[in-house]
This record gives C-alpha cells, structure tokens and sequence, in this order.
C-alpha cells in the first residue's frame, strides 16, 4: 500500500528498512487505542460538520472490525505500512474510499501517537499500580503472618540488632505506597488529551479538542499544542521514573531472598515449582524468578536512561527520535508488571523456616540492646557503649522472640503499624478504581 | 578526636582516606540540619527521662553555637572526624562531657544521615520549586509580550507550519507545571520524619518518635524503621527523577535558544553580558551559559543513573555504599536551582527580532493550511493532500501575523490559554508557601 | 519436550514464561553457532573417548541438518523449550537416543552460551568494522572530492573560522580510524574460546580444551573456568564500549548533517529517495535516517548501561541475570552495523552546494586570521587581538577558497594528510581480513 | 585581571559563577601540565621566529616557577581567571608583558585544555595500568598461596561444584590483564598530540605542530584539527570504558569478599584495622572499602554515561558543554587508582580459613562429579544425570582437598595457569613502563 505522505518518489528500500525499525512488532500493542482515538476523532470532525453522520458510521464499523480482526490476529502491519495509523488508513481507504480519505483532516500521524501512546500508558500504569497494590497486600499478610518470627537483622552484612521476619516484608509494603504517590503524580500528567496537536502547531480548523478528551475520558485537553509534541518521550520517562522506583523495591526484596535462602541461613524456602534447574548439575533448584527480578530493574534503569538521553538533546517539535521511546515505555510497563506478578507469587509460596532464624542469633546481636540498658541505668550513652564493646564477650544470649516482642515504639518489630499500612493501601486501591472508572465508561460508550 | 566507635584499635590511614572520601566536604551543606536534628532528638530524650532539663539547655545552646560558627567559618569537619555526626558529637562531648555523650542516645549516624537530608532535601527542593515558579512566571510574561509574533514551525529541524514566539514560550511553562506534579509527589515522599530507625531495627527504648516529627515540622512520621534505612537513596531518586524533567525542559529551551539565535536565524539576541568570548576568536560572543544547561542537564540525568544504581543490588539494612549517594543528590539540587535561575535571567533579558522572525517565512509554510482550505471546500484530506504536494511551488504566500491568529482552537498559537497557566502557577505558588510554612515556625520554636 | 533439568517436578507456568523471557526469540541469530560449538565439542568428547567415531558422524549429521532447517526457518524454539541449546539437544535426543543424551557431557548451558555468543560477537565484531571501514573509504572519497569547497567553520554553533568540507569529512574518519583501535582490543579479548568452564568449576573429565579452541579457529583458549563465567556480560560491555565510540560518531555527523541541510544554510543536500515525508505536511521531506543514527546512538549507550549494570553487582560465578545481556548486546551489534551501512549511504548520496558555502562567509569569520596577520608583523598576540577585537567592522572579506588553501600546516584544511588516514585504513582492512582468516577456514574444515 | 577575550564589555556575576562552575578547583590538577604545554608550545613559536630565544627563556623560567609555586600552594586560580589557561597567562602578560601577550598566539584555550587533558590522561592511566599490575600480582601470589584450599563452588547462589581460593583470584587476575588490552588501546588514543587545532580550523601561519608532539614526547601528532575538538570528551570516555571494567572487577570482587567473611561463612576474615565500626552497636566491624569499591565501580559508570551523554548531541567543533567532562574523567581516574590500591591491601592482609572452607562442602556438591564418574564408565550423560539426581542424597561426601587437586584440565583448580598470568603480566609492566618512558625525558629535557 501507499504510504499516506506519498507525492510521487520511492524511499530507499535499506532506508525504509531502517526508519521503520521495530515499529511494525511494537505498534501491535497500540491497534486498539489508534482505532479508539480515530473513532473519537472522526466523532469530532462529524461535529465541526468535516464528515456526515453516515461516514462516521462507516468509519466507526470497520475500526471496531478492525480491532477485532487485530484480536484474531488477522491484522498486521507490514514494513510497507511504516506503523499502525498507516496500515490503519490504508484500510480504510481501500475500504471505504473517499469516507477513509477524510480521516486524517485536522490529525498528523505525530499527535495520533502520541495519543495512541497516552491510552496505552493510562491503561498500562493502573494494572501496574493494581498488581502493586495486589503485591502490598501479599506483603502485609506475610507480615502478619510472620510478624514474631525473629530474624537477626543486618547491617553491612553483618549482624547488627534483632529483627523480625514481619519488620522486613512490611517494609516493602511502605515502599510500594510511596511508590504509588509518584505513580498518581505521573498518571496526572499521562491523563491529559493531546489530540489536536496537529504537526505541532495546531490547524487552521475549528477543531473541539475538549469534545475528543471527553469522549475518551480524558481528565483534561493538554493545552498547548507545542507543549504536546515537546512531552512525547517526556511523558514516558516520567512514568519510567515511577517504574524504576518499583522495580528498585523488587530488586532488594529479590536479594534479600536469594541470601536468606542459601542454604547455611536457610531463613527462607522457595519451593521447587518456582525454581528452575541446572542441565549439568542434578541438585540445583535455583532462585531464577528472583534473579531476573534483579537484572530486570537494571533493564528499566537503563529503559528509563534511554527515554531521558534520546529526549534531552532535542529542540522543540517533532523529531523522528521519538519513534526509539516506543520500546523502552512498553518493556519498563510489561516488565515491571509481570515481575509484580512473579514477586507476589514467589512470596505467596514461600516458606519461612522459624526454627533457622532463631539459631541464627547469637549474643553479640543483643549488644546494642544492653548498651540502652545500661542508659536506661544512667550510664551516658557513649560510655555505656564502651563498656559493652570492651566485654563483649560477657553479653548475654536473650530470647529473640521476646526482645522484638519489647521494641514497641512507632514502627519498631514489636508495633508494625500494619493497620496504618493498610489503610494507606485501600486509599490507593480506591483511587485506582476510581481513576479506571474515569474512562472505561466513556470508551464504551464511544464504541457502542 | 576518637571516632564515636572507637573501641580499641586503629583504622588504617589510607583505608580512612578512602572510606572517608568526600564527606568533609560535603557535609559542610549538612551542619545546620545535623544540629537541628540534635537538638529535636535531645527533645525529645529530655520527654521520656533519658536528659534533664538542664542537660538539654546546654546541647541546645552548644548546638546553636556550632551553627553560628559553621556560618562564620569557624566550625571545620576533619577527616579523623569521618562526618559531620562525629565532628559535632567530637564538640559537644568535649565542652560538655556527660552530657555530650548521651545525645547519641537511642539513634545511629545511619538514621541522623538520613534525617540530616531529609531535612536538607525538604529545603532545598522547596527552592527548586520557587525558581520553577518564577521560571515559569517569566515564561508567561515572555510568552504574552511576544503572542503575537510568528515564528516558522519546525518539526525534524525543517520548516513545518506557522507558530508563534508566544506558543513557543507557554508550552515550556506548561512543561514546568506538569513537572511540579512530580516535585509535589516527591516533596511529599520527601516529608516524613525518619529518626528513631536507630541501625534500622529500632531501639528497647520508649522513645517518641511522632514528638521529633513534630519538633521538626514534618507531615509525618515514616513508620517502619527497616523501611527508612531502605529509603536511603530512594528519596533522592525520586528527588531526581523530577529534577531531571525540569533540566530537559531547560535543555531543549536552550538548544532552542542556541540555534535560533545564530546569525543566519536571528530570531533571538542574547545580550553581550551573558555571552563569554574566546581567548583567540576576536568577534565571538557565546552562548555559554545556555550550552552548560544543556550538559548540565545530562550530568543530573548521570547523578540520577548514580543513585539508582548504587542502591539497586543491596539488600535491606544499611550499607556504606550509601555515603556515594550524597554528592549526586547535592549536584543535581544545585544544578537544578542555580539552571533555573539563569535561565530565567536569560529569557528575561533576550530580545526578539520580529522582523527576522517573519523574513523567516517561506510558501511552504502554509501548505498544510491550504490543505486544509480544500478541506473545507469538501475534498477529502488525502486527495487535497495529494493535489497541494503536486503543486508545492503554487502554494501563495499568506502573512504570518494574520494566520498565527486565525489557529483559535484550545492551546494553539491564537489562542495560548495563558491564563489557565496563570492560574496553575498560582495554585503552584500557593502550595509551596504551603508547604514551607508548615515546618519553618516549628523550627523556629524549637531553636528559640 | 522435557526440560534438560528434569528432575520430577514441573515448573509454575508463569515462572516458566516470566523466566525464559525473550530467550525464544534472541536465540534464533544463535542456531547456527550452538549447532558448530556442539560439532567442535563432540569432536573433543571423540578424542577422549567419550564418544565413538560413528556417534560423532551421527551427530555431526543431524547439527548440520539443524542449521540447515533453521536457514528455512523449519527449527524452532519453544517456551517450553527454554533456550536454543535444549531445543537443540532435545531434537538430538529424540531423533539419536543415546547418541544425543551424551553430548551434554563435561559442559553446561552456561558455558555453551557464552561460547555461542563468543562466535556470534567475533562474527558480528569483524562485520561492524569492515562496514566502519567501508564509512571510513567513502568519508576520505568525500573529503577529496569537496576538499576545495569552503565552509564557516563553527564553535558554540557560531560562526568561527574558514573550514571546508573536506576537513569536516576527514575528521570523522580518523575519528573512526580511532574507534578501530579500541574494537580491535575487544575483538582480541572477545577471540577466547571458553568452552570448558561447565558450571565456572571445570569438570573432572580430562577434557582437551586447546582442541576445541582449535576447531573453532580462536586465537586462544580462555584459561581461568572461573573466570570464563565472570567475564559473561564483560565482554559484552567490552563490545558494547566500542560500538558506542562509532555510534556517538555518526550521531555527531547526523547532527551535522541534518543542521547543514536546513533551507536557511542548504550547504548539503539530501536527495529524496532517503527522506520519508509527513502524513499532514506535503512539503516535508525529514532527514529521518539520520534522525535515527541519533536517537539510536543514545539507544547503543543505554544497551551499555544496561549491561554493565546487570553485570556490577554480582558474585562470582553464573547467574540467571546474564540472561538479560543478550538483547543489548545483539541490539548494539545490529544497530551499530546498519547504521553505518544507511550512513555511508547517505553520505554517498548527499550533495554538496559549494554556492551556498561560499555565500555563508562574512567578514567575522576572517577576524582570527587578520589577528595572526598583525602577530607576524610583530605585534603581540593579545594587543592584536584587542585591536581587531576593537574595530571588528573593519575586518576585510576574504576569498573564502583561497584562505582555506592557505591553511598549510599538519591536519589544516590545505594540508589533510588524507593519505594518511588512507595508510591507516588499509591497515584496518588487513587487520580484518586476516582476523577473520583466522577462523573461517577452520569452521569450513570442521563442518565438512 | 582581564579575562582572555576581555573587549569592553563586563559579564554578568551570575553567569560568570554559572559558566566558570568548578573549574577553578579542578584545573588545579592541570596547573602543571598546563605550564608544560605552555613551553614546548613557546619552544615552537621560537623555532618559526614569532618568539625571540631570550622570549622563550623568561617565559620557561616563569612557567617553571608558577610549577614550583603551585607545588607549594602559592599559585590559586579565581573564579575571575576562569580557568587555569588565563590565571597562568594573567600572571605571564603581568610579569613579562609584551612577552606574555605574545604566548597565545596561534592556539586557543580550546585546545590548550584538550592537550593539558591529554598530558594529565596519560599519566594517569599509565598509573592505572600499574596499580592494575600490582593488583594482579597480589592476586597471583593470594592464587599461589592458596591454591590447595578448597572452597564450595557457587551458581545462583547455591551450592554448586568444588572448587578453590586459589581459582577465584586468579579468576580475577586474568580479568585484570583483560582490561589492560583495553587500556592499552585507550592508551593509544590518548597519546596524540592536539596543539595546533587553534579553535578546532587551525591557523594562517606555519606552525610546526610535529615538533610539538616530540618535546612533549607523544607518540604522533593527532592530525586532523576539527578531529582534535570533536574527539574531546571522546577519548574521555574510552578511558573511563577501561577505568569500568577495572572498576566492575574489583566490585565482584569486594561482593565476594563481603559476602564469605559473613560469619555465616567465614571463609575470608578481614583485619580489625581495614574495618569501621559502628556509633551505635559495639560489635560491628564492617567491611566499609569493599562496600565503598563497589558504590564507587557504580560512580564510574555515570561518569561514562555522563561523558558519552554530554557529546552524543553535540555538532562539530567546540562547545562549552566539554567543560562538563572533566569532573568525570578526574573522578574516574582517581577513583579507580585508589580503589585498586585499596583492594591490593585488603587482599594482602585478608586472611584465609581454611577449615571452614572445608567444612561448608555437603554431599552435593559432589553430585556433578559424581554423574561424569558413571558417564565414564559408559552411561550417557543425560542419563547419568537422571540416576544422580533420583537418588541425591545417596551422594557420597568426597574429600575436597583432593578433588580438586583432580581437576586437571586447562584452567581448572588442579592447574591454574599460574605461569601464564605471570607471563602476561610481566608484558603487561614492560609496556606500561615503556610507554612511561618514552616522554618522560622528553619532559625533563623540555624543562631543563
């Protein structure tokens, strides 16, 4: 097929290899939300009067086929096609001729994926705040669950204080809340509409720019029509920001597991349905779930550094650039979902071994304890701290459970606050709820 | 001095430089704060019984000495000291004896550390967002000053479609107010009080945690205490991640600037005194502060990268790798700053060449224009665009002026919607008045 | 088929996916190298007395035919499969019986991919520079052809000094002449063969490592088992350094190419058939290859990033995270292959308009030279400086031509030591041809 | 005093702090290479007759003496001066006027910081390359010493296959002689000669740029003068690509050692005075180098991306974003010296135990070794594997000292190539000291 800048010259068959790159595989992802947004958009041009009421008809038919073909995989996009809105219009014209042809008036293919991307986005982002929400909750039940469990917690690696098998997971549940204050600011800013953008500086066309928002559920019409081109890549890095913010938190909680689960501490057991074998050596059952966690978060890190660095140099505008934002926006949203998903599984199944944990300790954990102690007494800090260094072979063994039992201020093992952490958790599945139910109306709707 | 863990041995030379690193230096940004927290912690161990109230008298009263001395130079960090925590807890121990020693009573220097930044962050990014909201006050005032006049469109650096020297400067001021969303997020991560995680385990005391948040003005205490040590590091990425956004808007504002201000555009003059010449080149006159936004912009992206990846692969607790994470965050709070002030110092003394601007213009300009002309007239988009593309050399010359305010739709060149800006700058403004007034009178109370 | 690591229990569907990941796919550009490694590897196990000369012939048969099917693309890998190195010994074993069961014999999936990836990487290595090479030709053809055309030389993207293109061109090639130097230290480290490590511990087979280095043509065996594993992902990064020094080359001349080409300086020209159009804009033609040489430089630097991120953090010996180092490392070979094929390309293409060149000259640009003019009759450079700093309007036009021919020291514009760089070139092509000399006859007479 | 490019008119303080950033503080460490330039550039001038001998003897005898005072703290550079180009040509033009004035003359502080970085580069790489000599040559002998230790393999984390201490280091000493083919190869790069781009387009007069290169003793003269600035920040970050994989050596490393000197392990133990200690807890000895190695390693990676990220967009020529790179290159340098001469310390004085080696082997391990003895007599592999991993815990525990005395194969624990490294190494110091002295009697003679 023709592509839709066509003036009578043929690209260079290495170029056009070359330009498309990898937008034909990345662009499946988006079918749905370009013919959604096209759908919105020709409702707009039937109301400034640029298409009849019967041409959006037929324009809004073969979009919802054409997004059901994509289901059935019977939609694809060739290298020919260039990207999704091209293979999109093309079919449209060959189908439905001129009424195809009138699509386009008002939209360039920069602001249609832009706006494709903005749908993807404010999909993707909630089933990634849900799945971390889901991932809380895990976190907070095994908290409670194992909340006497005492563990002899580390600092440097090292044997530094007791703790507790609860203090540790309900730690990642805090974590992931304030994770999800910067996901709410970066879902703020992806909820704005920027269709209308045109090439960047609008059209000579009374377009409704607020009418399309709405009918897609925007929370807003992103105003200015530059400011729309110049956040392309800029929206993405700031929702790879809030990514790599999680994908941090999954990457220590893997760690943590990996070590508290070789077998001389054997705090934790994984069981064999989650662990992966070797091909050469018969008794390995190996943690590789959590391993790739790890090397994943490094793979957003570096998902994120692309977005920032292919931006940053760019002057105002559209520049062909952008197109290399597209995969590491949907890797850093499927990885960080499936690696949710994964994490909250091997946390589900994973047993805790109380027995290990308690021989774990030995008296040195218990120093700092009997340096409050000997405060408590009236012995200056510093010098209490001597004393117990100068004979630390003379501390006592204690009982661990009881001593994480007494640590009882705020957020200590012995007062976990889980019920603060809870209620922080509901508050963030409310708003995501919410925040879905903002738009998935208005899509049915515009699609029925 | 002794070191505060000093118990019997000596540390290596070289292994102390090298441990030590830049911290003497660094922490000179930290001795207000560090003092501020002392005396909030000594505060707080008078309340449950650990201090008299004549102990607490004289910490408070020595503290306030070395914050006057640290700002008249007086008060130096050695490297034998290590940090900040032991050059202070070195002074009070010294001229206070007893007293002294009992401060560190109950808490680390890991979490003081982490209270000092906090503290410090709070501050500082309340600054960003001050210079972000006079940035994006001069913007506005730029912006509606030169409203009317065109300026060539470019996408892929090429002449696209008619624009505006108004559009152009609002769409970086709704860039910076979208960018305030994150910073919002990240001030509110930010503002929670994290002393009492002791070596992250908490401690067997009764301490009160909610009273030194309070003493200190934050929004909250952060509740787990495995999960401050945690956030160490964290925070500062999320602090980053924001001041990243606003130094690609201030990166592509200045590579704007830098090439629309070259001899053969013309389109803006900066004036001689923000230009530095060359030692050999008589005539040059340079962009040289806009060139090190530009850079600039990539070193905070490269502290952010920093941060990131020196906390991803640790497991929970403390670690010293930590201490690597202070010079990022400093850097890229006061790149940010000092960027944005510039910047605006620039914008607010760089004149436009309304003539040159409209010289700039070329048929070609307006070709979508017709396009869309034929639109109207009932062609169909891909037809007029066919027939437009075949008669490129026909396309008439239209003024500039006229066309930029006949685009009347939301957010384009006629219709910039400058007060809505205006008015999410001023809810802006009004949040981080907010937000600085509700701890400055608590610190104020308690050093009195 | 079964896993290789079967033990009798089945893995958790969604680990399985989350934890082959992309395996599937990227493994396809290693068939044909897992296949050869397994011929050379058998052939050992022959030598030994592992296997029996007639199971090494079966063998030998059924990889051969393997690599043939896969050419077809009939030899597929599966999830279930995991890897190509299962699917491979999987089909062996259904079509071998025992025959196939002992080839995994003294080695592991881990070392078999780090020798696949070695072969692929030496392959691909040698590919990048012979096309660094071929750029390199056709940028010294460039310089001769247009080394008497002149051009404003810039600084701070300002007018400067007389340049010429011929400078410009010939710059970037001794600038890729550099970049050999650091490919050939990668290709060196690259050129070990590893097999033998098995799972980083050696094996207590007396294996023939040399044999096997031998049949694959590697310069060398690589000693240290442990060491084998560690460097998993180092010499990817090694890899990945050096296609980043090519890549920020041709994102620098697609700067300057797409800047040079704007209608205001029309100092190149970019025919057609290499410029994509806009959907919305009939005017458009963008430079859009190299638009992409840009972005996709910063894409190569994130793969690093990427890699050397995944890579820091880890202990000795195999871990799952290597996994992750695949895609960036393929995706830096390719990238930076087609990129220099599509810029060679369009430098091949691109015209020079030697009027425009010219026309750009003003009298500024000749300021430096009058200043050195007053220096050879004697005045002090910083008083001539000031003088003509002084009287700038003064400055005399010169012919533009003649100045740059004038320019007659080492590496100036009349004096561009192209046969040099030409010397320099045909040492790297030798280089390269006797690099792969090296190991191509030897994989000829190992398949035969 | 004046800055260099001083005609009439006065920069605005804040840009001059903005611009000048932190240059005042890191030219110090370019004082003296600044100087040296400035002789052998004097030197030159001489021998085309723009300076008189007795010119160049005052301004060598002056440059000699800014070297001496700057040694003694006497010689500052202001943030007025801007750099420390103009401080040393501020102090020369006062003392020696028209002499002083004269000194400038045909170059450009552009390419005065290039050479004064190239000078510093190579010195300090060279010192690189022999604190990586040292650093293998301690892990060579720690190899020997305990080559007969053995130790529990490790894949995954998990317990894996024998092995022995005496593999593990000099795992790493091969890894360092890997790096040093690349260093040799930034080397290379480095040691090029750059005086004489003037402002990146040369000069009108007939500088003598070979004669250069020799009294300063490079190795050849960098020949084309654009190349000269476009590779500025380019070979910066060949350098720091060699200074990151010294650095993620020496970060496995350090993860080793923290990891097996736990007490669950004790494996390693490291001296009281390599290890801070605690302010709070009186027992912690913490590995604090090792942990500060590896934040550090992640330091040097995003000074790399800093460097590769600032050039990348830039367009030929000079840009005043260069100046960005310096903190980086010197960072990196610093760093990985001084953490290679860490890590040498800690590995001389880290002690070994070897019973708790021993007494960390279980059955298990034994398990791969223990399938190759049935493949040995005859059962094929996979099959061998099947039966081993049925009946694991029938595994018969082997004695570890002679196990792996057994592994006799190329590279494996019973033969560590030992002899090898060594020889490699001592190639390795002959180069470093032959390209140590192939400029420094040149420097001498130039400053005699």
């Amino acid at each position: 097929m023709a592509k839709l800048w066509d003036k009578g010259y043929t690209l260079d068959k290495t170029v056009e290899q070359f330009t498309v790159g990898e937008d034909c595989t990345l662009d499946a992802a988006l079918v749905k939300w370009d013919c959604l947004g096209s759908v919105a958009h020709a409702a707009m041009l039937e109301r400034i009067g640029i298409l009849q009421a019967e041409e959006l008809d037929l324009l809004k038919g073969r979009l919802r086929e054409i997004i059901e073909r994509h289901e059935k995989g019977e939609f694809v996009i060739r290298v020919e096609d260039e990207d999704v809105h091209t293979a999109v219009e093309n079919d449209l014209c060959s189908n439905l001729g001129d009424v195809g042809k009138k699509l386009h008036t008002a939209r360039s293919r920069n602001d249609q994926v832009i706006l494709d991307l903005r749908l993807y986005m404010r999909d993707r982002l909630l089933s990634v705040a849900e799945a971390a929400c889901d991932m809380c909750s895990t976190l907070l039940d095994f908290a409670e669950k194992h909340r006497a469990v005492p563990i002899v917690g580390r600092t440097h690696y090292q044997r530094a204080m007791p703790s507790s098998v609860g203090l540790w997971a309900a730690a990642f549940a805090e974590s992931l809340l304030d994770d999800l204050e910067l996901l709410r600011a970066a879902y703020r800013v992806t909820d704005q509409c920027p269709l209308g953008s045109a090439a960047s500086y609008g059209v000579n066309l009374n377009i409704d720019r607020q009418l399309v928002a709405d009918l897609l559920g925007f929370a807003r019409v992103q105003n200015n029509v530059l400011y729309v081109n110049n956040s392309r890549g800029k929206v993405e890095a700031m929702v790879l920001s809030t990514l790599s913010q999680i994908m941090l938190d999954l990457s220590k909680l893997s760690n943590d597991v990996i070590l508290w689960s070789m077998p001389e501490f054997g705090y934790f057991r994984l069981p064999d349905e989650l662990c992966p074998g070797s091909s050469l050596m018969p008794q390995k059952r190996n943690p590789g779930p959590l391993e790739l966690a790890r090397a994943r978060a490094a793979c957003v890190v570096a998902d994120l550094v692309r977005v920032l660095e292919i931006i940053r140099p760019l002057i105002s505008g559209y520049h062909r650039d952008f197109q290399e934002t597209k995969r590491p926006l949907m890797n850093g949203l499927e990885t960080t979902h499936s690696t949710l998903r994964v994490c909250a599984l091997v946390l589900s199944k994973m047993e805790v071994d109380e027995k290990r944990c308690i021989a774990s300790f030995t008296p040195e954990v218990f120093a700092t304890d009997r340096v409050l102690e000997l405060v408590k007494k009236g012995v200056p800090f510093r010098e209490a701290y001597r004393q117990v260094a100068a004979t630390l072979e003379e501390t006592a063994m204690e009982d661990p459970v009881e001593n994480i039992s007494k640590k009882t201020h705020l957020g200590a093992a012995g007062n976990l606050g889980l019920d603060l952490a809870r209620e922080r958790l509901a508050a963030e599945r409310e708003w995501s709820n919410k925040a879905r139910n903002a738009w998935t109306p208005a899509i049915e709707r515009l699609m029925a």
